[in-house]
């Protein structure tokens, strides 16, 4: 079969003939409909062999970490899943036994560095292999082509509205930096699941014409000097009850802190890397919360299915057939999709 | 009588006679028994008249948060106190009516700034108004001499304590950076309220001794540049499931971020202003919190209260006549206390 | 002025002419725009004189605790209000003092049994007097002739679906038994501030056409001996995440505990009396919760109103002017309304 | 090997001899150390064929469901375990892949009705198969010939203690009906975990000795007519914040649920089936909760262990080798065991 994979340390994928795999005692093997394109893909063809190893990572490994498709075969003693369900697999890998995991934190596993797309073999190749069906959810009524991006971008989204839900009571305000991929979701869930007045900022008006679109009720250009004070004034001077930063720069950092209300929350999402340079006792939210995290566990991938599939969400992408993956990638790059690429492979 | 008065903006306190004042209609006159004395007294008799007023700090006033005695006289209308209760005074002012207040969340009310030793006169005197009932707690078995610093270092330490208690499970561990008032009380009431293993943090070795036998189970001298590895390796590599700094130092806060776990929480209680200078993307605690407080609630104090009359926490304190009240903050000022300064007016 | 008044335990209640009451220290008085009507008025007229005394009522007193009205003279030391302000009062009475007053559990004051319209001057009069501004709700856009039965029925609904959003993530349901006043806000509010999909039970079929639209999903005719069956079909056998039972019969309750998933809630809201008869273990939902209470918090108040205000739940309502006071507690008793009845004393 | 067994619906178990097990793919062969003993074994031997039927339960089985042992094969691809590990087994079976499970709710799994000493091979012979890595728990520093009772009795009272805990602020109340096998952990695990007054409540006078011995506060010798009244007494007619019913009888949950302050939690642990015959509306405790479950959480049994392990509970036991079985059950039929029964299958 076809596979898009990485065969060197710090070189680019390519597209190679490979075996299909063979499900092992407890595996599955996943005909793929369509896999979505991450940013962080491209980080993975340059990352530093040292790194890579150090994650437990082994080359070659076949890019793609938000994967729907069919189930195709079951290894021994696997229950609960038929050869033809229609099904995503998590991004997120995890091990089900540590700790992390039996608590429901499966996105803190220890054992989550090394997985499906990022380590080992993803899912833009004709099968795929998971290790266990944890790991694999069937859908209702979704498409499996489409359905991919909704474990790892929308999973990421719900992760931080859900932790922020206590705060959002009728009469709050939830602001959203950063109105892309990741942000459009996070508007979405916020105006399915709480009461808050919800407002969008970004430096792009198209993005906020369409923020306005998904539920959003107020829109800001931003993160410029006057975006907290603007903040500010929507809230009455109070601030806002939550903060959720997905574009993560210092400025947005700084003008998001700074607008949060005593005992809110400012959830940091976009890995901007950006650092925060006032003293913490007296500017970080009085009594409130700072926190970061990346992707969710497997309940709440399940939840965001359920919302999609009660169409209470949607979920745009743009389908490129297995061929065109470079262009795909090339339209990633560039800044020039719609909703999110998925490819595929079959196709 | 006499009182402790600031008497300008930027001039020292000093002890002068004053009207006793009479309680208005739901007021509460108290006679004081001890007053404890707060870093926080030096700051304010050096604050500039701007910042004061913008605070709504009426000059002149007398100093004083940490106030117990007994009651002296009532108000019309004030129900559930009687002439001779021994009490303690809340040190954080509240309305009671905000939307901060009617949650349970008085030491966020927007009306705090302004309250009892800071901005009006305070418990450093013979006698010591209170506006309502609400921010007056009797005491059962403590005495108003002593009890007063329960108030405010009690309460503090507790308010950050009860935050983390949810993640305190059995095997888990708490670090507490500075084993001084704050964190000798976070000490003894991690002991009483949680399983936790407590590993005590400080620079000086007979505040570690002392941490040990207030039920520390581990003491490391620091912070240094070991500090962060330490708590790794007590942990078997985890990170700590707390930590609760009570310094507040650039390096206080970088090694305490780095030993909290997955889903851990760092707190920021000591007044260091220190700064974090690296991206929070990746470097913050892995969906878990920071968080910034000053004070405790009304609740909150009631609790610490409790805790001291059962005996499972104690209070140390050194009294001192009302003559000796320079001599007493000289020792402040020095670090020569061992336990809270306490003056006694009536004395 | 016009009152419309108990005069002694154990007759009906009349119209009186009675003076205008001055607000003492503290105290707000507040010219009444519009009065809702309870069932549980009925409840008072009838009451023996020793069970109203144990509760500290006084005769005679004034009826209404559904309140709107504008702001008419302030007593000393009141702030943040202003003669004329539209307002709605706390049906619920409370002390601002007492722990679960401080931990922001106002409904559970121990203080509470004792209030406007239930043993003192309520608000079926031209002028009703108030306590504290804490009991006092400034509206931004409702109307006060019309916004009283949002103080109750909207806040002891809202009060039930609150504490239970925690167990409406994506995929779940929520039951609502009884789908008439109370209820109908229930489905209101679950709509407003959850993704569940909504089961409405009821023997009525127009209410149940009603509950459609206000945002139920599904409807049943009932409760009968098909109930459970017929919601344990509805969830694929799990059963419903929350049941909301406001009517409180022993079949309400039988059917109702039954239907509950494992980690589930029952609340029981309405004041049918049931009992039930099974044992308990094994029989209640398991590891899941059973709850009553009655009303809601000033908090809660709060955000119904800030619901209403939003557009987001509607609150339906037939206004009467006082002289037809008579005729309104007949369409109430005979369930002839649809909505709450509304007196508007100054009318 | 020599097993314990259940061979025929309705028929005493009995020892015989049967093959040593081989670990399949994923699968964990442990030689037994010892196996506690259950009261719920009894009822096993008498279940109808029907019921066992309908849980999935297949004849024969070896009995025995509170095992600790060894290590002693691994099946294929399993991680984190060697040969020779001190081990012991969760009781609870879960599947690992279900909704409840993936939240950590695995006490609540669907699958768990069919486990190892209930419907399949348990713990009373020389070895027992389990099959995952996540129903075994290393041991750092306990004995596995005395821990199995931990994951049953042990967690058990640990899981309702653990729920409770946010109501066990300092100055509370917590009441434990029933200081037998399950009530004296709850006991400790109150005095560990929480600051609250512990009541103890038994009909037998020796109990209520050993309760003081583990930590309770307070005793009462009941349950009778006076129960509540006294427990009332205790907490100045606030009622007690939590009660954790083991008993479950009728007299009992009456008992309790009327000493329950507002706001309070009721938990029936104990398989009584007694039932409540007053009207729920009114004397449930006001706006807190009824609850009822079995067993707990592997995260639940692990920190049981922690505790055990850092010597902050204590587990009796008494050892009888596996020639003493019948001797055993008598014991345990007859109460006159102190501690769990723990049978050692090697010896």
């Amino acid at each position: 079969m076809k596979a898009y994979r990485l065969l060197e340390w710090g070189k680019p994928a390519q597209v190679v003939e490979v075996e299909v795999p063979k499900p092992a005692s407890g595996q599955i093997l996943v005909k793929v409909a369509g896999n979505g394109l991450c940013h962080s893909d491209f980080g993975m063809a340059t990352l530093p062999k040292e790194q890579g190893e150090a994650l437990g990572w082994k080359m070659p490994f076949t890019l793609g970490h938000e994967t729907g498709g069919w189930v195709a075969e079951l290894g021994d003693g696997v229950h609960g899943l038929s050869v033809g369900d229609p099904v995503v697999l998590m991004g997120n890998n995890s091990c089900g036994v540590c700790d992390y995991c039996l608590r429901g934190e499966d996105h803190n596993c220890d054992n989550g560095g090394y997985g499906r797309g990022y380590g080992r073999d993803g899912g833009l190749a004709d099968f795929v292999l998971v290790d266990s069906a944890r790991l694999v959810i069937k859908l209702d009524q979704l498409n499996p082509v489409e359905a991919g991006p909704l474990t790892d971008a929308g999973t990421t989204a719900y992760h931080g509205v859900k932790r922020v839900l206590p705060k959002l009571y009728p009469g709050s305000t939830a602001v959203v930096i950063g109105a892309g991929g990741l942000g459009s979701f996070a508007i979405q869930l916020l105006k399915v699941l709480s009461p808050a007045r919800i407002v969008a900022v970004d430096t792009n008006q198209a993005r906020l014409d369409f923020a306005l679109e998904l539920g959003a009720h107020e829109t800001l250009i931003g993160v410029n000097e006057n975006t907290t004070k603007d903040i500010l004034d929507l809230t009455s001077g109070k601030g806002a009850n939550v903060v959720l930063d997905f574009a993560g720069f210092d400025t947005t950092i700084e003008a998001g802190i700074a607008a949060v209300c005593k005992g809110g929350s400012y959830g940091l999402v976009g890995a901007g890397f950006g650092t925060y340079n006032k003293p913490w006792f007296g500017n970080l939210p009085k009594d409130g919360e700072v926190f970061n995290y990346q992707g969710g566990s497997i309940s709440d991938t399940k939840e965001v299915i359920k919302l999609a599939e009660a169409g209470l969400i949607r979920n745009e992408v743009e389908i490129f057939p297995f061929s065109q993956i470079e262009e795909a990638y090339d339209k990633l790059h560039k800044g020039k999709l719609r909703g999110r690429a998925v490819v595929t492979p079959g196709s």
